[in-house]
């Protein structure tokens, strides 16, 4: 993964250096913002994630009270920084300043409040709170009406589908690429999108989620800044890298059915047992993904390029099994379970979704049981756009150079695994992306971790992005 | 499984041969107390699995709401049938006749009124009625005093273990094995049993659990009429079968624990995924299971019979399966599932547990997840008593020789994969059972199904048994 010619920047963090000079250093560090873009900024994270529907963890799901109460206190902040703010009818909140030509095309900074269940604090957040720092930078020194355009941002409601196994409510709804039958997807307890809208004093209907799309020729872009969720920057030592892409996905979900039966009474050679076919299944969807190149020999699509991005960026996971009815003396009727499926090459991702299929129906055939695969969601790659990708990397190597005085290399280019809002909103204005280093390459987890003094890097870059504007 | 010299009994069910002579049939039908073994009984035992605490499927667990109403049912027909009744301090109710001399040995007939999760209406329940049907039979033809020692109905309150995962609670009381810390064990909501009873304002203390322990002394036995729960019986044609033994059984709560992470950023390399670690493991019980030979060859405690022995009733199950934080993007952090292995030779059982066991560990260091194997439940194989045994197959063949007229084929001999509360009363008294048979041998199902007529023989088994006792 080490690209040749990168190397680690000495002396990182900053802390390092701070026994060379302390005048010195506390005269940068009032230049640098460090009460607003790092101990504010460290403050608002902490105190965002402690904003849980959950006792003893974070879980904040689409609409859920939590997400409710996560978003007054956003709003806040936004209004703090000097930025007009609205809530929209499908949850997502606003902050937006005008600059010195508000009918410009504006520039979108996002990323989502929700998070998984258990979650990290940084995960969506870091994204909203480093926006609004950089803003509220700005607003300190006098520059906010400076900006040569409006910017806008955006705190979506929905990117982990968590509650209704359907990715990017908000911002797909803004990019106009959600369905209107998204509004009656519901959750595990039949609530659909629209109730638990309503429950919240939002009314919308088909017509009015359509008119949440922007129009394309209103915006300039839309940039993200989200933690890495993977160990590559840490391994390189950098705090900040460009986005070069983001890998398409594929939710599913598998049932598998057999013969419920008492789990004393029928022979072993005679059971339907869709448990047991499960975890052959299981096994199977690891092997593959481990080994894409063993499975796809046959595969007239494939080209090496193809085998090659597969064999270096294919993950699948089941996050999710449950049996039916689920009880330790009863061979199950039924088992489902999630299979999340992730490649950067589009056509590498079909290739192995088909080879894992007529793999499982064989499995499920030759035991006697049924399995159905339903597509729950699938997510094209997304390539991020090159101008933006080089601003995005001058601001990174600005931030760097500001916080230890001079860099030799460029931040690395990585591609992510992970789905983001840039996906659904790449479909509406060109998209660019910076990732901010965490601990371990940890996320989705409670040991999710971001020194503050990335935090403090991440809110500079954006404001260096910010001043490229003025 | 077809033992040699029995055969199947022809013009079977008795409803082939209700048009040779309907008159005759009508006396016939009379004299075999029809409305009260057949008619009356299948009504009963299809009001009782209308009593639910589930919407849409029968779920009764260990004094759920459910439960106390199918009680107060169940205690209605009891007196109905001339029985003295009273609930003791487990939740059982009892129905008791004294007969012509109250202060000898008891015959006890019992089965439980608890089921699984989605059960069928027979399991435990038909036990119940046939016994209160063939006293009802008794008492209408002034026959229920001479029955020369006391004859007690027994409905046991918790026999398949579903809500605190502990089977047996209320039959194990009363034969003196239930452990006093049982008292605390705790449901999924975090009641234990304690409280349980307390919330049906039964209060048990440590002490008054002891005193529900009947004296060994005052017992002649204990019998119980079940539902196969297997296909033997109809495989052979034949309504009732005398049990000759019943397997002995471990369950297991297995937990592994790996490594919590984002589904699209951890490479498939650098995973340590408790969820694949899983599915290796219940492939590995499935083949273990299937084919113990290949897996015990160097078992120093297994002879020839036991490798035998297994290899024709070895069964396991994995009927429950969960994870941590169960969504679809995140890899768990933690798998649990139970295991259910029973067999019909102990010194096997123990075998194929030590050689899993060895297996499944070797699996998670080889992956390096963490699990952890916990033995929640074990029961030894039991052997029904030689005379009792006897005493029900004449019984059965009484019974079937009224039903038909002639018989040539005693009832078959049968052994059990099912626990049954046989188990635990036979730490206090012999113990003796009859199956009955049942559609496809599928149990604890919706489609559990017993025929009219096979209800109405097993009632004519026990009305034939109790008048032994004459």
């Amino acid at each position: 993964m080490k690209s040749k010619g990168q190397i680690r920047i000495e002396n990182w963090p900053l802390r390092n250096c701070r026994s060379r000079k302390a005048s010195h250093k506390q005269d940068r560090t009032r230049a640098l913002y460090s009460e607003i873009l790092r101990d504010e900024a460290v403050a608002r994270l902490n105190e965002l994630g402690k904003v849980s529907d959950a006792d003893g963890y974070l879980e904040r799901t689409f609409m859920s009270p939590a997400s409710v109460r996560a978003g007054i206190l956003i709003r806040e902040w936004m209004e703090d920084a000097g930025l007009t703010t609205w809530v929209d009818s499908m949850g997502n909140l606003h902050g937006r300043i005008e600059g010195i030509n508000a009918s410009a095309q504006a520039l979108l900074i996002g990323s989502h409040s929700d998070t998984v269940v258990d979650a990290g604090i940084f995960d969506g957040s870091l994204g909203i709170i480093s926006a609004i720092s950089a803003l509220k930078v700005l607003k300190s020194n006098g520059k906010l009406g400076q900006l040569k355009r409006p910017v806008e941002v955006i705190a979506f409601s929905d990117e982990e589908g968590v509650r209704f196994q359907s990715t990017f409510l908000g911002s797909a709804a803004i990019a106009g690429v959600l369905p209107v039958s998204a509004l009656k997807i519901s959750d595990k307890s039949g609530v659909t999108v629209q109730d638990a809208l309503k429950k919240n004093s939002i009314d919308i209907a088909e017509e009015s989620l359509l008119e949440l799309k922007y129009d394309p020729a209103s915006v300039w872009g839309y940039v993200e800044l989200h933690i890495e969720q993977g160990p590559v920057l840490e391994w390189m030592g950098f705090p900040l890298g460009v986005v070069k892409g983001i890998a398409g996905q594929t939710r599913m979900k598998v049932t598998v059915r057999g013969s419920q039966g008492h789990a004393g009474t029928v022979p072993m050679s005679m059971r339907k047992d869709p448990m047991s076919a499960a975890a052959e299944l299981i096994v199977l969807l690891e092997s593959l993904c481990k080994h894409p190149r063993d499975f796809l020999s046959d595969c007239g699509n494939c080209n090496e390029f193809t085998k090659e991005s597969l064999s270096t960026s294919l993950v699948c996971t089941v996050g999710e099994i449950s049996t039916w009815p689920s009880a330790s003396n009863v061979i199950p009727g039924q088992v489902t379970f999630t299979v999340d499926l992730r490649a950067i090459d589009d056509v590498g991702r079909e290739a192995v979704l088909y080879e894992l299929s007529n793999r499982m129906y064989q499995i499920c055939d030759r035991r006697s049981v049924s399995c159905i695969i339903e597509r729950k969601h699938d997510a094209n790659a997304v390539i991020c756009d090159h101008e933006l990708s080089s601003r995005l990397k001058s601001a990174a190597y600005t931030a760097i150079s500001r916080m230890i005085g001079e860099v030799q290399e460029e931040a690395p280019v990585l591609m992510s695994g992970a789905g983001h809002d840039a996906m659904a909103m790449s479909h509406l204005t060109k998209v660019g992306m910076l990732f901010v280093r965490c601990r371990g390459g940890i996320s989705h987890s409670p040991e999710e971790h971001v020194l503050d003094d990335d935090v403090w890097t991440a809110g500079l870059a954006i404001l260096a992005f910010l001043e490229s504007h003025m």
